[in-house]
């Protein structure tokens, strides 16, 4: 019967949007035979185990940890080292201990120093989410087609890497191995930047002394409301993640704001050659991303109501 | 029979995205006995004809609009000037000319003094899109529930600007009457800046030395992704919007570096409260947009696969 399963006993510290979606894609699949949870908040422990994603849940991250094959900590980055030391004198022998942070250089740094002679830690990182968090917001298919970022660190045992590999897979992700240093500068320009942007232009949205707070809303189709989304992500998450991440962030950031420096002098200037080649560059970039599966075709999102999806190529 | 049009005959000149929708949305709704229209390339005339949403095709612009009641000019801004000066002989008298460009301080600057006496100009701007364009993009539900923005100036004749927004709102429209100079303000940070930073953010990602493309396209759905539809609009557009609302979009794009500037000094510096703060604040607006009816409220804008949408609220 235990063949049926990839481990016995799995343990999933923070039962937010990640921790959640992993616990119904470990059910699902039927990856553990027993899922014990932990988060720090009572009612979100009582509503993990009302939804069903988790067989248990305990009071502290060391009792969930305990016995497991796999512990998975889903928490905002800040919070890894501390859970890290709390469990450390209560991981089994062989066990896998692994991460979903968005960073990984800083997660060695501050998780590796606890790890017991024995347990197998490797980084991870599944590329997946929504704008929503909590309990409530996880769903089984979330890593359906997603990759999921696997970080080992130099000496780690390869069954283990295999294992952890095959899990994610199993959860429905693909997976890739890569440098912890070249992860955290790839996700600063593909997730990171991205997010701070979008935090940032709806901040300057909304600090207009010219433009109401109403007129932002109800114009909002026009543009603005894609980047409001990635601004509705949770703050906690996202500050761990800058506060993790500097110096690729920092080095990203250089690089837009000196780009958009060029940009705003074509305008000032009137350069519209200058303008048409950078706005005819970006568009195929879209194009490659629809055919990677890494996003719908569906014109807008897919979000307009009952529109039948035209057929053909443009020719204007 | 005549009183259920609106019109006997409209014009649509520029058979895109926006013309091509409009021209599906007024034959639903039986807005016209006869759609007059003109694109520059034949291929597209030919295409409009073939889709049916006009009923009849011109070689030139001024064929189109003769003896038209209502001409509705949607080409990119900067054609507008040309277009009237072609037209201005042609237009009855009593007829409404309008336009759908996103600036309107520079259209009635281009377009007013070809307006000939007794025609009633009055500039307007649905706001509707997708990043698609050409004839087979349009659809008849692109304006519903979405404002219109009409800007006439001192003088018009009320009743034809009555008629105008009456039949915005046959084409499924919310209609708002606005003055220019605030409407480009207004689109200047709900739109402009918006599609301004996506196009330079992917632009950015392009030039990096360090980070494939192909990586870059792999990961693309933490984040980056929900840039590159706004950055797959069309770039002739985008280009004359940046040239003809230029002191706008500078002052938008002044503000956003400012702020961006200091978000970055936050990031170097390590001060988590100013980040939370920012990240806190910017989540509220996502939520007046979704119950403005202005987005949809289903996570990662609805395109999850199989996903059943989560009832209740968040207590991680």
């Amino acid at each position: 019967m235990s063949g049926a399963f990839h481990f016995e006993r799995v343990a999933i510290v923070g039962l937010g949007l990640i921790g959640g979606s992993l616990g119904h894609a470990v059910k699902r699949a039927g990856l553990a035979r027993h899922i014990a949870g932990h988060a720090r908040s009572e009612a979100t422990r009582k509503r993990a185990l009302e939804i069903g994603f988790v067989d248990s849940v305990h009071e502290s991250a060391a009792e969930a940890a305990k016995d497991a094959d796999l512990v998975v900590v889903c928490t905002p980055v800040g919070a890894l080292g501390p859970v890290a030391a709390e469990i450390e004198p209560h991981l089994k022998k062989g066990a896998i201990l692994t991460d979903v942070g968005s960073v990984k250089l800083a997660v060695i740094r501050d998780m590796g120093p606890h790890v017991p002679e024995g347990v197998h830690f490797i980084p991870g990182h599944p590329i997946a989410g929504t704008e929503e968090s909590g309990p409530d917001a996880g769903f089984a298919e979330l890593f359906e087609g997603r990759w999921c970022i696997l970080t080992p660190v130099p000496g780690t045992d390869q069954a283990a890497v295999d294992k952890l590999n095959a899990f994610w897979t199993a959860c429905g992700s693909k997976v890739d191995v890569m440098e912890p240093k070249h992860h955290d500068l790839v996700l600063a320009i593909v997730s990171h930047l991205p997010h701070i942007i979008a935090y940032n232009i709806v901040g300057t949205a909304s600090d207009l002394e010219t433009v109401t707070q109403s007129e932002v809303i109800k114009y909002s189709a026009s543009g603005f409301r894609d980047f409001t989304r990635l601004a509705a992500s949770d703050p906690t998450m996202w500050r761990d993640i800058c506060l993790n991440n500097k110096e690729p962030i920092l080095e990203m950031l250089g690089r837009f704001s000196e780009d958009l420096t060029a940009l705003q002098r074509a305008i000032r200037w009137g350069d519209g050659d200058k303008l048409f080649d950078l706005f005819t560059r970006t568009r195929a970039i879209r194009r490659s991303i629809v055919d990677a599966g890494q996003d719908i075709a569906a014109p807008n999102f897919g979000r307009n109501p009952t529109h039948a999806q035209p057929g053909g190529k443009q020719d204007q």
